[in-house]
Parts: C-alpha cells; structure tokens; sequence
C-alpha cells in the first residue's frame, strides 16, 4: 500500500503528534473540536525523512499528492490558486513533534502575484491591504526559501518611507506599497539571478522545500542537541487558507496564553495588535496591546475566544499557547500548544490543575520539564536588567545560576578579594584541583577550555555555582591578568555577568534575584518520590556538600571523592610529603599524618548523613595532579621536605604521564602502594566507630568503594587489605559493625567481566565519565577540539559526556548489570557520573534496572523527578 | 567419590601430563615400557591447585594420602624410612605440564640423617659416599625448603678445604665430610633457629611443601608470563627411590640429548661425570665427558642407554632430552622429555622425523614453537662470545635480534656515525616519529621507557631491528650525553650490545653471527600455508618493507601507515605547512604539495605488491606530533612559514593535549579538516589507475581504512568523501576499477556497534593495540609504571598489548565479528595491531573466524606457522 504522505486537518487528531508534527495534529483536533479553523492540509513528518532520504528532493509522487490536496483545499475553499476571480492565498507553515525555534517558520500570503495582487485590491475595495499582502509575500518567500536577506527589503522600505517624508510603514499609501512590491521582485532577481515566481503551485512546492530543509539548519541543529530531539524525527508542513489580520480596524491577530507562563497565575496572558499580519507582533514594529484590552476593542471576538480558551484547557488538560487572528471581526485559531513556561510557573501550573482535578497528581509529575528545576535552586538574573544587558560571548552551559561580579585571573586573587568582601567571577585558562579555595570563593567560574565534565564543571556543579565552560573565543593572557571577549579587554577587576545555565557571558553587572523554593516544589516532589523506584544519592566530598544535598532530598551519598579532602591547604604537604617519599617507610610515615584528618572529614559526612548510606570512594587521580607546577612552589616543597629542588624535579617528571587519563591512577595506586588502601580504610572504619558509638540508633554501614578496577584479581588483592585492616579494627571495637566493598564501573573491561568482579564486589557504580571517555575514546579535556566539527556534521546529535549515550556505553552498562545479577542477584547498582543528574540519562538507569542514581547536590531534585517521570513511562508502557 | 592425589608410576601414561606433570608422566610412561626407572610415585597438580586454595596449606587427607604411598614404596622397595637395617631414601622433585625453569627442581638423598648415614658408611663399606650424601642433602633442603642461602654452605666447604690443604672437594676425606655435615646443621640452627629434621616423613612433607610454593615464587611467574603458561596450572611432585651415581668409579651420573639441540644432527648429544650426583653435572665443578666416551668408560651401560633412546623416539616421535643415573654399572633412567631446542634445530629434526616416517608434516608443523621462528631471520651473538660477556641490565625483549655498537644519543648522531660506516646503538629515554631516520641508520634501539607496543618496539619490530625497551634501570643525561646502567657510565662512543630476542644489555662487543636460512624453513612454511585458514599479510609503510614482508610470505599489506611517510625530511615541510594553515585554503595549498609525493608512495607499494591486496590507513595521529619541540626548530619552522615564532608557538600551544591518544586523531581529522581525506583519497586512486595501466594484468582494488571510528555517521561522512573522490578519477581513467573502504576497529564503541557500521564498512580491522589501551584504561606510554606490580601480585600473567586479552578484548572482537557478520556475511575482517604476529593471539583470530591478520614483516613466518597450528589443532577439537 503506498504511504499517505498529506491528511487534512479533519483527518487528523491531537495523538497524530509524530505523524502530523505538534501545530499539525492541534490543528486537527481543533478542527475536530469545531473550533473556527481555516482549512488547511498537513504534508507529514514522513515526507520530511523522505525528503532527506531522496537527497534533499521531493518525490515525484509526493508532490502530486500536495497538489491532489490543493485541488480540495480549492474546492472546499472556493477559491482558486491564481483565480481571476476568486484566488486562493494560503499560509505555510513548519510544526515539528516538539516546538522547534530555529526552524523555518512561516510564509504568510502565498499565492499572490502580481495580477492576483490587482484582483484582490479591486475586489475588497482596499488596495492597500492587497498590496500590503503582496510586498509581505515577497519579502518572507525571497529571505526564507530563497535565502535573500530580509535587510535588503527593509532598506527598501526605509529608502521608500524617506522619499515619501513618512515615518511609520502604515503611513504608506496603496500606490507606495505597490511601487515596494516591484521593486522588491526587482531586488530578488538582482540577489538570485532568478524571476520571483508568480505561479502559485512553483510557491507552494517551493516553500514546503524550504520548510525541509530548515529542520537542517545549524540553529535547528543546535536546539535539538540541547533538547534531546532526534534529527531523524523531521518536521511536518501545514498549508492552511489565510485570513487577514490587515484587513483595517476590525481585523487584528494576537498570541496569548490561558495562564501567566513566567508565573502560573490562573488568568488570560497575552498580546495583539489590530490591523496587523502575525510576524508584526513579534517585529515589534508596533506595540502590541494586553489581551485585556480586547475585551474593550472587540467584546465579542475576546468572549469567543475566552470560551475557546476553556475549550482547549479542558481538552488539553494543560495550560495553553495560542495564536488566532481576527478578520473583519471573526476570531479564527491558527495554533495551540502546551505553552512553555518557567520552571516556577511549571510547578504552579501543575499544582492547580491537580487542586481543579483537571490532572492526576502522577500527570502532574510527568508535565513538567525536569531539566529545568533546578533554576529554582540559583540565583538568576532580573529579567528587565537582563533584556538591557550586552552579551559578549556564549560556551557551554555548565552549571546553572547567575553571577555577577569583579573579574579575576587567579584562585589566590579570588580569595583575597571575596575576603575583602568583593563579588568576584574567576576567569581561567582552565582550573585545577588547586583552584578549588578560588573557586568556593567566587561567584562563578569562566574557562577558556573544557567540556561539561571538565574539572570546572563538575566542581561547580557540585558547588552549585554557576559556571560557563569552554568559551574558545576569549584570548587570555593569565600572565598579565587579562582577556579579550567580544572586541573587548577586561582586566582583574572589570565587571561581567554569567549565566550558567545559558551559558552566556556579559559585559558589566547585571542585577540577580535569590533562588526561592514555594509550596508547590515540596508538593510535586513528594509526588515524583512516591512513583519513582530509582533511589537519589548524591555526590559530595565535605559534610557542607552532604547537608545541601540532604536538603534538597538526596537518600544518601553514592560518591564521596576522597581525594579532594586533600587539596586544602593544611593537607597538601602531608600529601605531597606521600607522594615524594623515597621509600615504603617514608611514604607510611606521611600516610599516618593524613590518617587522622581523612577520619575526622568522615565522620564529619557520617554525622551529616546521620546513617544514611555513604560510599567512598578511594584515591582515584595520578599523583602528579597533586604536585606543584610552578617554580616558587617546587622550591618551597624541596625545602619542605629536605629534598633538593633538582631532587624534586625529578620525582615530578618521573610521575609524568603522556596520557594520565589512561595512566597510573585509581586502584592502580593501592597495588603499587597497598600502604595507601590500609590508611584509607583504618580512616573509614575509625570514623564509623566513632560514629555509631556517639549514635548507636543510626545504621553506619560504610560502602567502600574501588576506582578502575578492570580485573578481578586487582579487587580482590585491594578487598583483602581493606578487609584485614577493617576486621581488625571493628573486632577491637566490640561493635557488630558491617561494611561493603565494591567497584566504580568505569572501565569497557570491568563491564565485559562483570560476572566475574561481582564474585568479589558487593556492589557496581558506573562511573559513567571515564566509562565514556573509554568506550569512545573521547579524552573529555580534548574533545572539544572536534565535537562542534561532529555537531554540525550531524554526526553527534548530543554530547555524550552530558547525555549517556545508549548505544555504546548504555550496552556496556547492560551487559554489566546482566551479567553481574547473574552471578550476585542482589548487586547493588548505581551510577555515579555526571549523567546521574541528567533526565535521559536517569531513564536509562531506570530501564536499566539499577537501583539509584547519584549527582551533584543541585540536581538531586531533577533527578528525583526525572526518576519518577522514567518510572511512570514505563509503567504505561 | 574422594579426589586421588596420588599416583604410582605404573598407575599413569605420557596422556596424563595435566594431572602429573610433564616428569611424572613420562616417568610413568618409562616404568610402563619396561625401562629401568627407580620405584616411586607422583602427587598431581590437582593437589598444588588444592594447596593453594586451602591457603598454602597441605590438606590432612592428602598427607594421609601421601604416607599411604610412601608405606607401599617401602613395601615395593623393601627398605622403609629412617629403617636401621635397610633405610629408604627419596628424590623430590617438581614437575609441571609444561618444563618451567625458575621452580624447585630437586631434593635429592631425602630421608637420611645422622643414624642412616652412620648405616649407610658401615653398611655399604663406603663411608665417603654416605656422608657425601648426608651432607649434599642438608644443603640441599636448606636452601630450598628452608630459604637458607646455599653460599653459606659454600664458604664452610671453602674452610674445610683450606683447613685440610686440599683444593677438590674429592679430596676431602668420608670424616671431613661427616664434619662438614655436623657444620651444616649448626649453620642450619644459626640461619633458622630450627634444628635440621631429622625425621625423614617430615622431611617429605617440607620438601613437598616446598615444591609447590615454588610454583609461585617471582622467577617462575616471569617464566610463565613470558611463556604463556597459565597460573592456575600447578606443579606435581615426584617422589622416587634414590639411585646413586656418586658411589664410586663405577658409579656416574648425566643428561643426553638423542639428537644435537643446537642443529638437529642425529647424533646421540650430551655428557657424563663418573661419581657423581646429578647437581654436580650442572655446577660444573668437575668439567664432565662426551656421552660418546661413556662407550669406553661403560660400554654395556652405553649400549643399553642407546638401546633406550631408540625406544623412547619411537614412543614420542620426537627428540628426548634424558636424565640417566649409573649405580655401579645399572643404568637408571630419571626423567625423558621433549628435548628443547633452537629454532634451526628444531627446523632439521621436524624435517628428518617426517623423511624417517616418525611424524607426519602436520605433526611437523605442531611440533614446532611458532615464537622462536623470528630468531632464524635475524643475527645472533656468537655463542662461545656471548658467555663470556658481562650482561648489564635487561628489560623487555621488543624486538629480536643482536646488536653490537657504539652508543649514539640522538638520531642525527646515528645517522652521522653510521654514514661514516660505524655499528651504533641508538639509546633514548624514548622514541617519537622525529627519530625515524636515526632508527634506520642504527644497529639496535635501547629506550628508558616504553612496553611492547611503544613507538621504539612498533617500529623497530617493522624494521626488524633489534630493541631492547623499557630499561627503567638506565638514567639517562641526554643532554650530556651519557648514561649509567649495571654501575658503570657510557658516553657517546662507548660500546653495548643488545639481545632484543632476549632483552638483555652487555658492556662492550659481543661478536655476532648472521641470519640463516635453510631449506627445512622453507619446507615447514610450505605445509604450515597448506594447513591454515587465515590468511598473513604484513603491517609495512614503504616498498622495501613490502618487499622484505613478501620474501618472508606475506600475502597483502594489512596495514599501511601514510602518516610515518610524512616524517621524512623532505616532506615534513609541507606537512607542517598544511598542520600551520590558518585558512581552508593555505590548508589546501600544503595539501596539493603532499599528494604527488603520497602517490609516488603508494605507486611504490602498489609496484612492490604485484597485484596482492594493500590497506592503506588515512592519517592517524594527532596533528602536535609532526611539529617541533625544540626552540631552533621552531624558529626554523617560523621563517619557513612566513610568521612570527610566537605565532608558531601559539599553533602549538593550541594543538596541545591532555590525552593525545584520545584526542583530535584518527578519522577526526578528516571530520574537522575534509580536504586531508580528499588528497590522500587522490593519492590513492590516482596511484592505482597508474600502475594498472602500467601492469593491466595485475588486480588491484585499493582498499581504503578509515581509523578510529567510533558511530557510523562518522564512516558515513569519510566514505562518501572518499566515494565523490574515487569514483570521479576511475571514471575519468576509463579503467574498470574497484576500491573497498573499511574501518579499523580500534574503539569499544566501535565493537558494540559493529552491525551498524558494518552496514556502510565493507571490511574490518582490528587495531588491537588502540582496542586493548581502551578497553583496559591503559596508555601504552605509561602503563609500564604499574605492570610490574601486576605481575608481581599475580594479578596479571602476561602483558595484555603482547598477549590479545581474550577475557576482554576478546569479548568485544568477537561481538564486533558477530554483529558485523549478521548485517554483512561477506565482511572481510582481519587484525592488524601487534597482536598479529603473537601465536598465541593468532590462534584466537582462527578461532574468533577472522580472514586475516596483518604483523610487521619479520613476523610474517611466525604468524603463518601459528595459524597452521591454530587451524590444526581446532581440527583435533
């Protein structure tokens, strides 16, 4: 049977979403509802992929199917495509499954030309609408199918305006708007060499080519990676009659939403301007008047669409985004949609339609957006001061939040003036686990390299401060403290502005207004924890982490990096003292200086979690990433340690690495130094004595757990360790105190031998971060160099780093967990990686079968939601 | 049904070798023909694994079991332990499955002490032999049950000797000999605060104790990882009445090949020391006679021992290397094994055994070890030279061969030295591309750093140079030109020798002898290419390695490394032009400089090749390679370019990585810069149509790998780059051409998603070098680090880039073979990574069904032999 590749708008529904893409299957169900909807037919989805699969070319057989339904539209309308008498003009518009900006939008008015044009002026006895009609066309086809720019049209008009001595466009006559249009097709044919077509089905198969090939461009292409869209979903075309906005004073056309969407508030929000065409609301050429304010102009109209308004609500069940138009008095709807809102507008939204019993509360909890939550949680900027603000870059949005402050070029710098009490952003090449003390200090953070794991990023976020990472464009000089963004120089001290989670940078201060939690977070969450089956940890380091986390509803900590306990300035020498030691002697005599600090930072999380679950992790970085890079700082340590400096250096190159990442690090360390896993242990179970005897009510089971293993027999040489140093010291005790060991997943080949590490481990956690930057081979510090090149080839449609990628790391994961269970059916499984608190990602954990997911403090409440959205899904599987 | 731990002689075969070990078998396969062996009995491997398992314990059942035994060899022998009219005594000796140097290897005289000897003097008339053996047996059990160090009983035999005015130890006297053992057992009590055993059932019991630690202590860890031989094996115990060959002159002891181990003459080959015990042959304190004089000393002996020797060839069809022990005038025999031999050696016999109708040439080509094949085709020291050199260090054998020369420490120095026609060895801490030149000119390559797949042991085994890698005992001073190893420094000038077959470094010049080969070689390849299923081709970059690969066999070259031509000094320059190019269009102006110069290249190789299929792989490394890193360079670079040297430095400063093996490489490159896979895709074709024009006979279907693909749509991209290219030039040449592109399967997400690629690849390779880093997390560069510790705690046994991981690696070859197979049953797929050319990983190719593999060229006999064996022996499965 040959594939429909057009439906009308009677044949279509709202649940047609793929097919008929989202304006398209509204359309219907408008239509279907017996709303006032010009007729109209939708090209589907289909055809799109078609489109792209024949080479960028419409079908023979497709394009006589459009003029199949021309022929209908003609005849329902009455009224024919170039019709000496009565000449069909319609509108073409894209409309994806998901609203899409960046795509091709609208042509308004197609089919006219130039006798058409004469006709209509004639016939409606309003020439000026006619030919206001025309040069419209003429311009929105010429920039959109053929890729002439607008600007050259609107030099026309400025050019026109001034030679009649008139300022706004509505003061151009008829007869000026006639001489535009000529000279309009004129301008065309200079820029493309080509004749403006004027047969209206040439427009038509021109435009629905258009509306293709948009869902291609770079911006289409961009918003779908940020959003999770799949390229192959391809967007629908619909061509509908037109009806005119910019018929006189009786005719206008507007958007409005049946609730306020930056707010939630219960009550009509929008605009419209009289005697306009739709692209003049949003040109701004006019300002437009509140929705309100129809009420006024045209009662009738304005109750009419009131009652649409309850219509659509109770239809969609959702609070609604709408465009309609008015012509000659007659309201007629042109689109609906569930309208995007803020994320606090989302929770209020959702938390009335549950209280007028229009949703369920397991609805609810899969209306909103579970990306965007964590807004809520940061500062953000005010909108006013914002839409007067100057941008001067935009990178990668890396940790979300907005900052404004002083700029400075060095932890050290950053310091010293948050001390002195000053708002400050720190600008870096990219930052180490040095810059950590700047980094609290400060703001926010700006780096010139590195991606959405990189160092920056992941400590920011799990700072929850505002970061923008990997802006490329910025040439800093960190020598003499200064960069340059935007054609302009800033120095340490000059003022600029992040949004985290935009990802964009400004120039100067712009004013920010403090996170808020309302009622409605509490409501919708309590919610989402009773559906979702996935547990919620979190990754932190320091008991202030693992109470933010705690607040925001994290069930325990499935990542607590010990090794950034040892970047503060009381323990680096200890640890360098460590890492230079000569022999085993040496090294355990430094080893037993860190000992007691490490425990007391544990039982500082321990009292924190007051008996949740915590798993720690054990010494994960190559040892080099702790030794100093300059020379004051190599000089000092030599004297510290009563070495030489030339002694010093050569323990440093000796610890240099080619490819770190891949190099001596994890549990690599503990079997080439074991003295390293047996004070690490005696820290943990010290502590959680420590713990349990001060709360004998709380349960302390300490998780340890051990990074990179890629073999059973690394795991079971390190298990043995920790468990002659932890059976010791809990015998010793007196106390019935159990502990587990398991593994960071991390590795191709740990997942490849699950079954036989989970004979020892007692439980996995995917370390999704290392995971892919092996399963790819994408150094994550590097990869930037080449992922736009892979983005704009279409070759990723999503960072793998941000979004796990199911394919690939999702098999790994898959085959671990299969085989894993297989031999330990109760395996504890998590995931620890930054994809822990990403809403996709989260569902793979779900479907996977894991049991918890751990992310940084501030998306503890996305996961949370994501997990109960990935769960409810399943459900209605 | 109870384990048997325990075995007679007459209770086993030579079949039994997995449960008794090599020794044990053939002693019992010995007892079995009739053949005069001592009484006695084997404890299994089974019971090493047992021991292991119960924690280095000897289970109460087996001891039991081993008492049994021990009550029905005294039954047997008629003499019982510790008696005081006819006392037993025992050899103890260890055997594994396959012969393992580094182990306990023998206890002889167990049983004895004070009362027995006293026994053994009055009752045998010989009290000289009696307390010889008393003695010889405490040194013996001190050291090597009790750890006490044999020295220490040198030196009090040193003082007798000197105390008595003799200087052999035949002349010490039977009460010098009693003394000395008196002394002994002090020496014991002082070394161990322990009294010697006197008790000889617990003497057993240390002695068996004793052999299976041995299974695990450091050398024979090394001997296995080096010989592949698994862990989990064990080792068995032989336990057997002693013979004595020290009991006077007509008493005598020795070892015997029955042909010449050296060149495979078939001429019985060994020698004989007359009152003597076996250790004594080996000490070499007495120099020992002929075998061939053993026929005047005892000729009846001799007659039955050459009578024997026909018997034990015509039993295992194969060269016998025995152990014979004389006890006045009856011969005994001790042990017979597959007698171990050089490569020729074992060429010539396999040759003759077939000629005799012994074996069949399959059993010929089984018979032989794949992995010394290499040895034939390169030089090797002068025997007699090389015992008397002095080794000074040793590290990994990288590549095969001998080397002597002057040390040189930069490749210009090389290259300058050995146009002035001097031998030298080229020594640095490691290698890059820039020394290529300096490799050629050397005669062996010596590096601080690197494993077996570092850029110093890849292209020196692509050479078939000589290389020694990873010597970490070496420090280096490159500046000033000099190093230290084994405490002596070397500077420019000095003169070492390298044995890479070995990877061993001696002071001074070793005379060298020239490769050989004979006819048998060639027969042996001629069945080997009969019996496999795979087949060879060869890893090599210019047309004299093409040449060399095809004299050795090689069937088409797997692997085509464009980049190592960039590095010559002529063309470098225009590399780097094209790497510093700031716009499109200079990127392309470089480009058009290289391609002629790429064609010429490939003309050659396609001219050396005849017609036999050539994988060319585009451009692999990242671009930071091929650029300087020395400030003249720099500067030289800069002027060639016409830009400031800072500008240089920038360019360089940008391209550096923080993990290179995972940054912008590999196909990358032709993503972010298409116009490189466009020029190499010219040089290609245009290659081709040329010499196919010049030899219409010859077929030649280029095939083009496209490295480190990791998702589809990146093949996708290259190939239809490749596609416009290639298809536009055959097109306008008139020729009827065919060319092929495929991935090089070098990425995990690569193998997981193997179906998918395969659905646009029409061929696959695997690169198992990049495949193993990331599957395991580990660079290649630095892994050396932390690989010694894994061996030491047996956490690895053998190096996973020398040895393909069959347990991981593996796992994802073969998913990749079956994925890609269901979508493309036709899929041509090889391997190409160093593991090609290692028997063991040949094998696994055979069986995971690969068409190929690809090794460097001096491999190419090896990797022929191994897939004959690997076909053969899954036939027998």
């Amino acid at each position: 049977m040959a594939v429909k590749y057009v439906y009308r708008f009677s044949e279509g529904s709202a649940e047609m979403k793929n097919l008929l893409g989202g304006k398209g299957a509204n359309l219907a169900e408008m239509t279907n509802l017996g709303l006032p909807v010009p007729v109209g037919f939708t090209v589907t989805t289909e055809a799109c992929t078609r489109y792209y699969e024949d080479g960028e070319e419409i079908a023979p057989e497709i394009g006589t199917e459009i003029l199949e339904y021309v022929g209908w539209l003609e005849e329902t309308a009455q009224k024919k495509f170039g019709d000496a008498r009565n000449p069909l003009l319609v509108s073409v518009r894209s409309g994806a499954r998901a609203s899409m900006p960046g795509m091709m939008d609208t042509i308004l008015n197609l089919g006219i030309n130039e006798s058409v044009a004469k006709l209509l002026a004639e016939k409606s006895g309003n020439p000026r609408w006619a030919y206001d009609c025309y040069r419209r066309f003429i311009q929105m086809y010429a920039d959109v199918v053929s890729g002439v720019s607008k600007k050259r049209f609107e030099r026309l008009i400025d050019e026109k305006k001034a030679q009649c001595g008139v300022t706004q466009d509505t003061e151009l006559t008829a007869d000026d708007l006639y001489d535009l249009a000529q000279e309009f097709k004129a301008e065309f044919r200079y820029a493309t060499g080509e004749t403006f077509p004027s047969d209206p089905k040439t427009q038509l198969m021109g435009a629905v080519r258009a509306v293709f090939s948009s869902w291609n461009n770079d911006r289409a292409i961009v918003y779908r990676r940020q959003n999770d869209i799949p390229g192959s979903w391809g967007t629908a075309v619909n061509v509908q009659e037109m009806v005119f906005g910019n018929m006189g004073d009786t005719s206008g056309t507007g958007v409005a939403f049946t609730r306020n969407p930056a707010t939630g508030e219960k009550k009509l929000f929008g605009e419209f301007l009289m005697n306009a065409q739709g692209e003049d609301v949003v040109a701004g050429i006019r300002t437009p008047q509140s929705i309100d304010q129809l009420a006024e102009v045209m009662p009738e109209a304005y109750a009419g669409f009131v009652g649409i308004c309850a219509k659509l609500e109770a239809r969609y069940h959702d609070m609604q985004d709408m465009e309609f138009t008015i012509e000659d008095k007659r309201l007629f709807m042109l689109q609906t949609r569930n309208g995007k809102r803020t994320a606090a507008a989302g929770l209020k939204i959702a938390c009335d339609l549950v209280d007028e019993g229009a949703i369920t509360p397991k609805e609810a909890v899969l209306m909103l957006d579970a990306k965007t939550l964590d807004t809520l949680l940061h500062p953000q900027f005010d909108a006013a001061a914002l839409a007067a603000a100057t941008e001067i870059g935009s990178a990668l949005a890396a940790s979300p939040g907005a900052a404004t402050g002083k700029v400075v070029f060095t932890a050290e710098d950053a310091k010293a003036r948050a001390e002195r009490g000053e708002a400050v952003i720190l600008v870096r090449l990219e930052t180490s686990p040095e810059d950590i003390e700047g980094m609290t200090a400060a703001k926010g953070i700006l780096t010139v390299r590195g991606g959405m794991t990189s160092h920056a990023a992941v400590v920011a976020r799990g700072m929850g401060k505002c970061c923008v990472a990997g802006c490329g464009a910025i040439v800093i000089d960190e020598h003499n403290k200064r960069f340059t963004l935007g054609g302009k120089t800033y120095s340490e001290g000059d003022r600029i502005s992040l949004d985290g989670g935009a990802g964009k940078v400004y120039d100067g201060e712009i004013a920010t207004t403090d996170a808020t939690i309302s009622g409605e977070f509490g409501r919708l969450m309590a919610w989402a924890d009773e559906y979702r089956k996935l547990k919620v940890r979190t990754n932190a380091d320091t008991p202030r982490d693992a109470v933010q986390a705690r607040s925001f509803g994290a069930e325990g900590i499935g990542l607590c990096r010990t090794e950034h306990m040892f970047f503060e300035s009381d323990r680096i020498a200890a640890f360098r003292e460590m890492i230079c030691a000569d022999t085993k002697e040496e090294r355990s005599r430094a080893l037993r200086k860190l000992e007691p600090i490490q425990q007391s930072d544990f039982e500082g999380i321990y009292e924190a979690m007051e008996g949740l679950p915590v798993t720690i992790r054990y010494l994960d970085p190559p040892l080099h990433e702790f030794l100093p890079k300059e020379d004051p700082e190599i000089e000092q340590l030599a004297a510290d340690l009563g070495k030489s400096v030339q002694q010093v250096r050569d323990i440093i190159t000796s610890l240099h690495e080619t490819n770190p990442m891949m190099g001596h690090r994890g549990c690599r360390l503990d079997i080439t130094y074991p003295e390293i896993a047996v004070m690490q242990t005696n820290a943990v179970i010290k502590a959680a004595i420590n713990v349990r005897k001060k709360h004998p009510d709380w349960t302390i089971v300490p998780e340890i757990m051990i990074p990179l293993v890629v073999e059973l027999r690394e795991f079971r040489f390190i298990k043995k360790l920790v468990a002659d140093t932890a059976d010791a010291l809990i015998s010793a005790s007196g106390l019935a105190m159990r502990y587990t060991v398991g593994t960071m997943m991390e590795v191709p080949r740990a997942c490849l031998t699950a079954d036989e590490i989970a004979s020892e481990a007692e439980f996995f956690s995917f370390g999704t971060n290392d995971l892919t930057q092996l399963t790819f081979g994408f150094s994550r510090d590097d990869a930037g160099k080449f992922l736009d090149a892979y983005y704009k080839e279409k070759i990723f449609e999503s960072d793998p780093f941000a979004r796990l990628d199911r394919n690939g790391v999702g098999k790994l994961i898959e085959t671990a967990v299969r085989l894993g269970r297989g031999v330990r059916p109760e395996l504890k499984i998590g995931i620890c990686g930054e994809h822990g608190g990403d809403p996709s990602s989260v569902a793979f954990c779900h479907d996977a079968g894991l049991d918890y997911v751990s992310c940084s403090p501030f998306r503890v409440p996305i996961a949370r939601l994501a997990a109960a959205q990935a769960a409810l899904r399943a459900e209605s599987r």
